[in-house]
């Protein structure tokens, strides 16, 4: 049983006062007649998440980060945030850190941390995450239609080979370590690049969990298909050459937006996707087939759903 | 450095769009023109706030009760909540008894469970509440008036006798030892009454940290004083009988209500506390002394400020 069916099954109600429940990258709730809240939270727990050693201005930074990309894959504006925070002791050289990490974060994304609960235990790091958004143009991951494009906002792989590289590290060039590291440890959600085009995007939902197991959350899970294209899916050389791009399309912790778009508005994502300076672009298609199908020079491959889970 | 201090030391920044930022029992945000939002979060640990052998039926309803009480004490209705569950393996029966408890306190507020995030690691459950609150009528902990009298809602002290119990356990009736058990593992934070009566009210606190904690908050804090009489705080006989009175008032984890009001609201707010069947009353009145002085049998007495503190 995953993640997603550990919810489902125990903890999912039938919704009653709120606009989207249980099932999204953020729950939606009323705000006010034109505008609604995006609420999520998300846990960073030692061992599973980070290390002893990890060094907690990162820390601090992705714990904030992986909850802004909830909002951004909603296509909304992350505005407030809260901390509960658990630690074995009060290390305040590490405290100093970790909160200058969350605080760097927060003012990159414009939020405001407004609440706070510390307690004793093993380590963990929880954030909630509030956003606004008009309702009439929130983001989920059930509204692709057949025939869009599919789109991925940046590169994708390099989450993965910075947290393979905090572990033991395939060889690879200083520049590619840097820029992987820095994906794996301080993800950036490109909230700019989302709120620009939101108005051209059909379904969107971001890529924690890896690409093959969000395409299923968009399309097979939706009655829908995908067709991929995996040598147009934008990843370092690095995988290429080392025919190792199964690795980029599982693993997890890339904080970038998968979306899907009407083809008619390729050329303006396409536009801004490099003011914004990324790097993604069309994948695939959505089909009716019920299934997301993987084509690698010319033939149909297969990858495992994977992606990363806690309870695989 | 108690969990206050550490939390305002690195965490708060000056607010911006928030009401009320980190600080009080929730934070404030605005939601409409006419209302605002409260947000709080509380997270529990093992081996901190519960052990491997707690039932999780009473832990799933804690988890949520501790939060609506935060949402209780600024006077608002909960609303909508986010589970955050971080737990060690997937054991079903664990799992199905814990969703129904967390359920069964959701039912009882008329709360709705919107979110959710589960991880694998060190146990722990992570609650985020959000409630309701017209803007002009917020309790905060702040609003306290010299003269005011000072109240709790109901008898202290259960709690941490059924803290005591779970752990050794001093010899009481079983009526008692039922009634502390309940107080400790189903808290059922006083909502009725105070929506009824928050119009009476200037300050307000739960009593999550013990009373004594809770008094410098409402009065030290705000550059006021408190004059208690020990005898008149509405506790079980056993205290007494016991020569105990300072355990409940320092024992934690009473989710009752601190609150003052002005005296002329005295026999309204006792009805009221009749009607809703609580054992509250007047312990006493704000003054200009900046401190908390505690009258029992006649004498001034001391209590250390204790209170259940996670960094003591």
């Amino acid at each position: 049983m995953n993640e997603f069916q550990l919810i489902e099954k125990f903890f999912k109600q039938p919704k009653k006062n709120a606009i989207l429940g249980i099932g999204d990258d953020a729950a939606i709730i009323p705000k006010n007649k034109k505008d609604c809240l995006l609420l999520s939270v998300d846990t960073l727990s030692i061992d599973s998440h980070f290390t002893k050693q990890s060094d907690p201005y990162y820390l601090g930074w992705k714990a904030l980060a992986v909850n802004i990309s909830d909002i951004v894959a909603m296509g909304g504006v992350p505005t407030f945030a809260l901390l509960s925070l658990t630690v074995e002791d009060i290390n305040k050289k590490w405290l100093s850190k970790f909160s200058q990490g969350i605080k760097a974060c927060a003012k990159k994304y414009n939020v405001e941390l407004i609440g706070g609960d510390t307690n004793r235990g093993s380590m963990s790091v929880s954030v909630t995450i509030i956003g606004d958004s008009p309702r009439k143009n929130v983001l989920t991951r059930s509204a692709a239609n057949i025939n869009d494009d599919i789109w991925i906002s940046d590169e994708i792989g390099y989450a993965h080979l910075g947290f393979a590289l905090s572990k033991h590290g395939p060889t690879m060039s200083n520049c590619l370590k840097k820029r992987a590291l820095q994906a794996f440890l301080k993800p950036e959600p490109p909230m700019n690049f989302i709120l620009d085009n939101k108005k051209y995007m059909h379904a969107a939902i971001d890529i924690s969990d890896g690409l093959v197991s969000e395409l299923e959350h968009i399309s097979v899970e939706q009655k829908l298909g995908a067709k991929i294209d995996v040598d147009s899916i934008p990843m370092h050389k690095w995988f290429k050459e080392h025919n190792n791009q199964e690795l980029a399309l599982t693993g997890g912790e890339d904080y970038q937006i998968l979306f899907t778009a009407n083809k008619k508005n390729r050329n303006k994502i396409n536009n801004s996707l490099k003011k914004n300076k990324l790097k993604g672009g069309v994948i695939g298609t959505i089909t009716n087939s019920k299934k997301v199908e993987f084509e690698h020079k010319g033939k149909l491959v297969n990858y495992k759903k994977g992606g990363f889970k806690h309870f695989g």
